[in-house]
């Protein structure tokens, strides 16, 4: 049986998580744990359990853990071998790691008896809808508590006086507003609000936070090679990696090349457009990089079915429903094809550009065949008349249908 | 009724083309019609002229036509409306020529009575699939003649002998071998063969015909601003300009910066991976603009439905498919959502990148709000209560789901 | 301007609406404007005046309308071109009336400065979601009452004495619970609800109102010829019609001979199960013929289009997204292909069957060709050699797949 | 290594494969090995052995096999899964059989040391298609030999000429022209060619040899109740059963009730339009009852996934691409799916219709929830104001487009 008094908290240790965890107490009389997971942030986890402590959080209901491997293998490459990116372009390193957040908030209630769970997400994001999406898919009981879309808290000043009356200390540098928000794990960092709220004006210099300005990255391009095994990367240069490991090595490989910004308006689940800034700059490299060693090892069939499914399976990130029937079907179609998907590329990295500029495949999965695509002699490989037939049956229904007369649409 | 003895031949006035036009005469007993587009592939057209004239063929039998307006205006923007990039990446610039010129050849051949019409694509390529189902679907009992495809002239030294035998003069850069073989036009150059044909070595950087290196690109970067009207470009910084004469400033930007490089390695119609190395400088960027222009003005649904259906259009336009009524149903359905693509995008054009840095809508067709989404106060534009229902509901299959038994896979 | 204090309410004349119509009243303080229509549900809608009137509402506020035509010619139709059916089956019939309704209802609104309508559909279902979001995709700025999700009359009871108290006259046999609930138009008739609710327990007979068993149906089998022109149909045995008087007539023809029940479990978009039983009778006979025509008429690759976006399709309709602009890029993708959807079809109808038996293509559309097809001489029309090429390219990339090792997936 | 001059025939023991026996050894000095198969066509094989040894093809070199639990168990079940029917109606049950030929020619090709195999289908037609494409797809080296291709017995007159020029046997009836032509297997009939060509004209009845005519079924209806487990149907009536004699006994219900008739005019692979009668008596009823379980257990977003996938599926297996990358991923995606679709559906087969009548899911695989969609009391299952903001939120993206001016498209 679940306690209805006991809620475990998604607590990063800043200010506002501080108040609602402070708040959840006062103003719903509940005993909170914490949960702070380290998802390559690149923020101190562990000053999160004396802030806790702080609060009167008994050691056992501080929740603190390192999800950095589990978060890469798990959830950041197998979205990587589906190709996905949201609207054209954003690799969905927000909305990955969601599912896994409430997989542990989840998980922590089941191992300490709280029927609820509560997060810091407002009501206007894609965010909250994450959650508990994913929450409601792995424990359909679970009680889900969004202060922010239940408390009076509305401005910053309220915020902070609320802290100050219960004893919560407000960082001086968060006794102003903000000039914009973020999220950030070991796939990128998101920047949204406020100074970016004009589309038409460009993301000042200052909000980037995970590259050099393209414009101040070395005048030499650097190369590196990064090896795949059935669709996942497992070594730069030759040097085999863990998953987060190697991540995190792009990750420094983009940053000094300025690689992986974004400037996007998007359109949120929750139905209103959006302008977020991303930097995603191993996650750019990978993405690139993933794709050119497909080129090699992917089947045509395969790669077009791929990108036909790509764009819903990137909607379904997106919109929070990674724990749903829909995206496990499409991943099971998706693993299927990367069975193959081994071999070494070339990538150049250069003042904000990842190019693949080589690609070799492991010689089982080789389907890129020099003897016959050459214009050289192909001793056999190949008839040329073939084509005649080929175009003959593919033009047979374009030939009837030129034979009638034309409809005027 | 049209002459089985006259043949309409594309026509470069270069070498190959020249071989044929000779070869359909005194092998086939033809007489030859010959057509030369200038499609933006930067050669003078007008020496083909001279050339055809040699060969004995009469003015009459002469046609020489600038079609770069009409490629523009009637093939590249429609294909650009839809973001159609073939395998990821390609933005298709040798497909999209060829309906074009199978049109032509198959009006030419109206005209001058000719039964046939004659290419010099090869039996292992694309092109010849394009050239043919494009002339079909226009005229079904064309015949079309594909000289690559039947004669025996498949060594570079043979066909220079046979040109020489035959008083066709061989230019002295035409005797040995070339190290590639190139398309161009106003969209894109491609090249592909030879030193290209092993996928794990670098493109060498004089194949690059169109693009600046970024490495020796300038070291400030430059803004433009593009304006789109109903899904078209129609302005750059504030000056209207024809559909040719936009693409070829775009080119003009894009050649000085290093934009549009790309090395991939594609799947075929006709069954075999293959390495091409193609410049789209101008296309890279009206690409990138007309993505940025829609994440204003194009809905939601109207956004993911044309991302969804976007792969099927390429591979369509890849294949040869443009005159087909799948193609046509699927640009309606595109024309349909670009009414509102109207507003001005601004890039930034740096060594190699083209970025959307800001876009706005014209103030008619804005479906952007700062009211909405602003983190600020929104003064009632929308009810944050509203997303708890709105994940209830969602969440409510899941939970079901979640309630019953998890199967195995 | 609009006023707040009025309310254009789709009334149907019954008890319900009309208990709606007065809380709106008494509870509200709004003032009712009434609206009701005749889509061919079977009931007059006259006696709604003098109940209305009965109510104290002014004349110039009782709105009574005869729109069978428009639906049938501007939602039936089109969504018959597309031949859709929602999860394999189910012909949308009353999801495609909703639209309508709610289009007229903000109409009535603008004319009568009304800043508000208001339904009778509950907030378990999906009518609520369809008229709201055609309502406000047609003014975003009129308000919505749906009294069943504000109101506390949950019971039947309740409601009864609720109307008794405010002098509404209840008739006898709405005293007792009804064993289900039903929906009606010239398209079909819906039941769910109570005695249904058991997916294992067979209909009951005395559910079906606008089919005769198909035991009770002829013993003879009846032919029908249905003409087409542009997709839609336009006679019946050669006689020209009206849409309305054609789908009517065909209604007739399908209840004679048992044709077009279902019953059906399906997915509502507000996350739930139900299980419903349709009647479309005449919806049937259409959605077969029409399919028969395309058989003659429709290339291959506008058909199998068409076939790949139709649950797409049929879900926006029944998700109530009617009037969105992806709901009509489809449309016009699809009716793009219809130009050419012109000739007769044959369909046999025998208890409970309508089976196409033969079809014609109007001689300009015909794309069928004996000639091309025939196991005889064909004189030249198919050279059977093509095929092996077609068929050696088809096969290049599946032989270059064999040859490789085979991934364990 | 394998012998160029040994092929595997697929033979019938008919007169046409008999020809295409002696025709492979006299003209093509071949030795031939040949393979019968029982696939549920209805008709002896052992007759086979004999009309194979008559024309002194050792022992060894004949296989004879009985295929028909392989065939449904590996073949036609998991087409099921998928609900797959190609041009919205058919049931697919001749391309479904190819590939499973296929796959035994090529093994006994291996395992006789035979270099090539051969089939008697014909140029026109998509068989040879998936014939050959599976042959390839299986083993890339195997030569195929399609003699219908190649030979010049164009005529019945002729090749009955060169059969008894040859010492083969030729039957009575097969002196005269067939009115049609037939291929047939445990799963369907199909008939086509000849008196069938004039898509106007009705099938004649004699054409049907699996299917009583309707208006001869049985007076009264049958109900039947078919158990799945896991997405395959396991049992009738309680009964456990192999998938072959399910099938048959599918049959048998069906043929009583005169189920599965189809007449259809297709689109064939190889370009051209063609007119078929198919009987599918036990797959109709199979296809419908499978729906009708899934209806209960199958979850709405894998549900809609199969079905937006089922038309590229069903292409796929049509145009002979079931041993193909993209065929093999879709099936991961389909059989994902099935894991939970376990229970029973009752059907009522009368007079043509098979409909579902009632279904009931496995205890622990049902989605289906009375108490969430009662119109009774739910006691809180549902909370009807949560789609207040579930419509709020969908719509908030048509009011942001209603809000400005609508562009003309």
């Amino acid at each position: 049986m679940s306690d209805p008094k006991r809620v475990v908290l998604a607590y990063s240790g800043g200010l506002d998580t501080s108040v609602i965890a402070k708040w959840l107490e006062v103003e719903r009389g509940l005993e909170v744990v914490t949960f702070t997971a380290d998802l390559g942030q690149g923020e101190e986890i562990e000053p999160a359990r004396e802030k806790a402590r702080a609060m009167g959080i008994p050691d056992e209901h501080i929740y603190i853990e390192d999800l950095r491997e589990e978060f890469v293998r798990d959830y950041v490459f197998p979205m990587m071998r589906a190709n996905a990116r949201y609207e054209g372009d954003y690799l969905l390193g927000t909305s990955i790691a969601r599912p896994l957040i409430s997989k542990r908030l989840v998980e922590i209630a089941a191992e300490t008896g709280a029927g609820a769970i509560a997060h810091g997400a407002t009501g206007k994001g894609n965010d909250q809808v994450r959650f508990e999406l994913s929450a409601y898919a792995l424990n359909p009981d679970i009680k889900v508590i969004a202060p922010w879309r239940e408390w009076d808290l509305t401005s910053r000043t309220a915020l902070i006086a609320w802290a100050e009356t219960h004893q919560i200390q407000v960082p001086k540098d968060k006794r102003g507003e903000s000039p914009f928000s973020t999220d950030a794990n070991l796939l990128h960092t998101s920047s949204e609000g406020k100074v970016l709220e004009d589309p038409w004006e460009e993301t000042p210099d200052y909000v980037y936070s995970r590259t050099v300005n393209p414009e101040d990255a070395p005048d030499e391009p650097e190369y590196i090679t990064i090896s795949f095994q059935r669709g996942d990367a497992t070594a730069i240069n030759g040097e085999a990696m863990s998953p987060a490991t190697l991540l995190a090595a792009l990750n420094d490989y983009g940053r000094k090349h300025g690689i992986g910004r974004l400037d996007l308006v998007e359109n949120r689940f929750v139905g209103m457009k959006s302008r977020g800034m991303y930097e995603t700059p191993g996650g750019e490299i990978y993405a690139r990089a993933h794709r050119g060693i497909e080129q090699l090892t992917l089947d045509r069939g395969a790669g077009h079915l791929k990108d036909e499914l790509m764009p819903k399976y990137a909607e379904m990130i997106y919109n929070g429903f990674w724990f749903s029937p829909e995206r496990e079907m499409l991943q099971a179609a998706i693993d299927h094809s990367q069975a193959s998907v081994t071999g070494d590329v070339r990538m150049k990295l250069y003042k904000g550009s990842a190019d693949v500029v080589g690609r070799r495949a492991d010689v089982d999965y080789n389907l890129y065949s020099e003897d016959v695509v050459t214009f050289e002699d192909d001793a056999g490989a190949y008839d040329q008349k073939d084509a005649a037939g080929f175009i003959a049956l593919n033009a047979l229904r374009l030939k009837l249908l030129a034979k009638r007369v034309r409809p005027k649409p």
